[in-house]
């Protein structure tokens, strides 16, 4: 983990679905968040999936505003179906009423009226956020996301469709998260196991450690190959630093580079 | 979320591995496992990623200790490098020193003989057990899991790379969870939305409320198209009655069913 300062801007994201917990589903919503939060320049310190359950969204958030972090950010339950309860959740977690958000009401009205469909009351169940709470509107789908604030903590409801929380994530939070760039460089080395490059990885992190040195292996047609992921949020320098060095330790063993990409 | 009965199998499963929580890697070995958990019969609560930090992985673990599932398992961090602090953190969880288990040490130092490696001091890192606890070899990699226990909690740790993490499952944790099967069956529909689907699914879950109905939509070439998850604990025949009566119940409709999975 990298050293947090004071200053990071620290973000948790949490997951509502019961599809996550049985498996149906990869959770890669959270991971398109993480990368995006990251390369903002926030740093996410946790990743929290829960069920469709009022009960178990109350508690995640309400766990995660105890470690203080800058902003919490939740995907799903924001549905026409029964089991969407994130904005119930929401309601009773900052102890305000849910209430019908008037332009929300009227733009699913007008959407309805131009595409010939019912306004019904699984339509409208969407216009209902807690009160108080700040919209951001949906341009793709209905339901809208809500940023609501609890001991002095900001909470950004998403939608969990991908295209519906990646735009409203774009419009409406990116904004808010602030922090140093983030700087990366992948390689591929081949003919050195996990074990050996472990003391290289040691010795060009004590010079440099300002970078981050992540190793993940895996064995290809009986080859063992590694993808080392450098990273830092000071500059690129110091990361192009970290290759070279990385590069010519590894010559001086049997491993072979095979790739090396720029991040 | 289903109905958790007493006799329920809880599972909560932490991910560890900074690169998730960067969005490096999409946590596959998380779905990977809430989906063997959900088929074996119990029932996956939570699950949560954290960094490569003993704090965070210890605090992490407790927090599910004190939800009183039945086993955690943990993913990630028992490699042979600087971050990977997974048996750090569990020793220092149930207040036990690291040890060198001699079974373990001698599979590593045969293994390296007969590749021609060197058994230095990262390989031997992997050794290192908390005190007491049990292991589950590695037939893949040299790292071993473990088993330990906190106030009556069981707590298996995995490697991260996946391979190793399901075969490491399949032989050492996959017996130890029991509950009831897992029935389940796909529709796939088109030209009718989730808002006007969504009182189909009540209907249904009233008459059948041993079964959950999920509805997953998109958008396919300006169409919009449900995918229906249906299932249950009780037997492969109420989820096969559910549906039935969704399927008679959209052809009221203009909705238009296109694919029915058998799961």
């Amino acid at each position: 983990m990298e050293k947090n300062d004071k200053k990071d801007f620290v973000v948790e994201i949490i997951s509502i679905g019961e599809e996550l917990l049985i498996g149906k589903i990869v959770n890669t919503n959270a991971t398109w968040l993480a990368s995006r939060v990251t390369k903002l320049g926030g740093k996410v310190r946790r990743i929290t999936v829960v069920g469709d359950d009022v009960y178990e969204i109350i508690s995640a958030i309400n766990e995660a505003i105890k470690r203080k972090p800058n902003l919490i950010i939740t995907t799903g339950g924001l549905g026409p179906t029964f089991d969407d309860k994130t904005m119930e959740a929401l309601a009773k977690l900052i102890n305000k009423p849910l209430k019908i958000n008037h332009e929300i009401a009227n733009i699913i009205r007008e959407r309805c009226l131009r595409k010939n469909l019912p306004v019904n009351e699984k339509r409208l169940k969407m216009a209902y956020v807690p009160e108080g709470s700040k919209v951001i509107l949906n341009r793709i789908g209905l339901a809208p996301g809500v940023i609501i604030t609890k001991n002095n903590v900001k909470i950004v409801a998403l939608p969990g469709v991908p295209d519906e929380m990646k735009d409203l994530f774009n419009r409406g939070i990116a904004p808010l998260i602030c922090g140093e760039k983030f700087f990366e460089e992948e390689l591929i080395v081949e003919d050195i196991y996990e074990a050996d490059i472990a003391s290289i990885i040691d010795e060009v992190m004590n010079k440099i450690p300002e970078v981050y040195i992540k190793s993940h292996p895996k064995i290809e047609d009986d080859k063992v190959v590694l993808k080392l992921h450098i990273y830092s949020r000071r500059s690129h320098e110091v990361v192009k630093n970290a290759v070279k060095m990385i590069i010519e330790k590894i010559c001086l063993t049997k491993g072979k580079i095979r790739h090396c990409l720029a991040g």
